[in-house]
């Protein structure tokens, strides 16, 4: 995929690792201990993989200084093989050409501003008082509404959408489907019948933030939905209006956030995990998969909820004493009063 | 944001309210009572929130008339002031400008019939026999399969899809990436494979309904995916084929409704909610958030199911116990016995 | 919705089936038991549905031997009435033509490569060294990225995206809004700061395969996330980056894999089901709907987690005293020794 070539000896001193065996062993690309080819590099970070290391055909392996002590061949010594690993795959990295210039077909509204240096790809819309800063792109068949901001070095994959009101700092990265800054979910019943709150917030995301595929984030009822800066959200997520996720916080593929939830910084939100709305969780919270929470959160921690799988016969068994559970507490405890 | 400004006096009869204090306070927009400015008009509806008043800079203040007791600022009396706050913030709400006509790049089918009163924007694309009625708006990036009807005033605002056989009544308004009218899922498996079944049915929205972003609504296999008037989904919601949800029926982001599956009237289902295939709710049902109905429910209220968040270690233990409750409740039961 | 029309001899010997009855008996469209018309065809596979039977308008019934005994209308007899009628109604269902060629305002890169006996809609981009098949169609709106493949007699139905180095074998179909190899989730944290990991490899989906509306499968870290042949996902679903999905197997709408999870063929994944990471499911396991799998299948069966669904009331009880399970289970048990 790649014609890039470097020599073990050029990635030891281009990241400033130390070298194990032979400087002069080439690498072409990247693979798995397991399956790397005898001109690739592979990495090794999980103690349960070592048992891979032997019969790993990798020209070169990165891995931690003990791990190297018995390695007859090469290595790169690193104290996090999986982030270096990480730096040194991105020399591989095909790179779509996305040159600076408008697509013929784009369709972009007198009044929006496009740096010079910005892609613009086909069938994109951009509409009044946005502004596309230096360098971003603007992939196929994205929609920018009114009154939006993509900052410099920025990228939307392909088929975002940005309602309006949307304001990206730099270096944001939008993969496609995902869709910020619709009218959040606001309804006052009046009258037997549903009555829409106006939506006159917007988004607000910082810089170096990531957004996966098909992902929404809702504009504010009245003031932002925000999400600071480097915070990382997986596919298929769900921000509810006035949401506000701390930096360097991560979400896991289909979670989603009810209105109003305020994030920490550092937190990890695992898989189809859910946050009510109103709820506060402070820095540093993991949430595991498919857990719900329910009240806010004041301590740093792990933190479930939900019951282990079991084969569905004994599952239904159990499930079915869960419904009395009270009813059995109250008996033990009964008989010890 | 907007140049509309009215008075206090202007407001209280526009709306029918009593007027408590200056008639000629002005009002140019709306905020949060924690944060509105001084020429901006906020509401107190929650009780829980009536310590901020005494701080609020709100020129005017929307509230119940007991809370306006001892208030010696100007505020606007409602019965609801959630309601009322809606109805006058959408004074203040920027609406882009969607002028009749179709855009130059669109492609319509010649048998499609679009009115000269609808906004047709770039990229869209209309299928045979479909149809557009007075001043619907369909957004940029759309695309009408098929024999779709979309109802007067509707408005889809942008990269929606309906599918075929998709019919929305007036007034109803769609979020970008919803897909109506995509092949339900039948499948019947012959000879050790899939075999699809057709999916000959359509989709059926009523007047005055909201589909949020990214959500799905699948044609029926054979009668029609239904959707009665006044309904509400927010994003990421799944509908199944023949799946038939009652008037003024709210569902929260994340949740799914399986096949075949028909939900009452006022029903408000949770987050991340379930509905299993070809159950009945009645009307006025609560269902809480990521709870799974793996029954009928015959009887209005709220219901639940999981179980409370609680730290990992202690979620652990717990959980452990779980898979044995049944054989923990026999012992308890045997021994009073 | 059609004019094809069929009498009950004829389409008992297309299909090699038994008639009952009137072999002149016509038959113009299919409908549900409790509502066919006199013109149509209807089935009965499930017992439950017997006693709608007597009272049926339909013309023709595709129904077991037993279940014809006392029949006294025009039936086709079947052992699987469920898959003949899936392959009757066929005939009735309306194909929207997708004639060969090109259109207009598709971007095509000049190193693509497009069959002549492809169908390519409006506002469709093709990248760079992409390759679309005989007979394949490419709905409006879709976006094909660099190096991907579209096999012969596939459907990307509208509003599609293949991002980069997706390969489709033959006759897959894929729903709108569908986002196959985004970046995966691969973040490493270093200094303090998230660090995206490359994401080198693709998505290789087989021959058969059909993927549901707004469902993203990532594309590999490394290696490619693979679907073997004749796998069918609904709508909503997330495949993290490398996971592997065996023949034959089929995941319910909202459900979701994450990375590196392995699962069998003949798997049945039930909706807003869950699998953790670098987990295996063995060959012909079903998951129940919204359980989580965390831990690896290693016998066939049928698997759930959750409680039941309750009034909220018996609910709140039950689940604050799951809180304190294990201290019960050890009072129980500590009296007991």
């Amino acid at each position: 995929m790649s014609s890039a070539s470097y020599t073990a000896g050029e990635l030891a001193q281009r990241f400033g690792l130390r070298l194990h065996g032979e400087a002069a062993t080439h690498v072409d690309g990247v693979g798995t201990l397991a399956r790397a080819g005898a001109s690739q590099l592979a990495f090794l970070a999980n103690p349960k993989y070592r048992n891979q290391l032997a019969d790993s055909h990798a020209a070169v392996v990165v891995m931690r200084e003990d791990d190297a002590q018995d390695y007859a061949r090469t290595a790169l010594i690193a104290r996090d093989p999986y982030a270096t690993f990480a730096k040194i795959s991105a020399l591989f990295e095909p790179r779509p050409v996305r040159d600076p210039g408008v697509h013929a077909s784009a369709a972009i509204d007198a009044n929006a501003h496009v740096d010079p240096s910005a892609h613009i790809g086909a069938f994109v819309s951009i509409g009044a008082r946005s502004r596309v800063e230096a360098g971003a792109v603007i992939g196929p068949g994205c929609v920018i509404g009114e009154d939006c901001v993509v900052g410099a070095g920025s990228e939307l994959i392909a088929r975002v959408t940005l309602v309006t009101r949307v304001r990206l700092g730099q270096r944001v990265v939008i993969h496609p489907g995902a869709v910020l800054g619709a009218a959040g979910f606001g309804l006052a019943m009046e009258g037997g019948r549903w009555l829409n709150v106006p939506q006159l917030g917007g988004v607000s995301v910082g810089d170096d933030c990531e957004i996966g595929a098909n992902t929404c984030i809702d504009r504010g009822a009245i003031e932002d939905t925000v999400l600071e800066e480097d915070v990382r959200l997986d596919n298929q997520i769900q921000i509810g209006h006035n949401v506000h996720i701390g930096a360097h916080t991560a979400m896991a593929g289909c979670s989603a956030a009810a209105g109003s939830a305020r994030i920490g910084r550092y937190c990890l939100i695992g898989g189809g995990a859910g946050v009510l709305g109103h709820l506060e969780i402070c820095d540093k919270v993991v949430v595991t998969a498919m857990s719900l929470v329910t009240s806010s959160i004041r301590e740093p921690g792990e933190y479930s909820s939900g019951t282990p799988l079991m084969d569905n016969r004994s599952w239904r068994k159990n499930a079915a004493r869960f419904k009395q559970l009270d009813a059995l507490a109250r008996r033990v405890s009964g008989r010890s009063e």
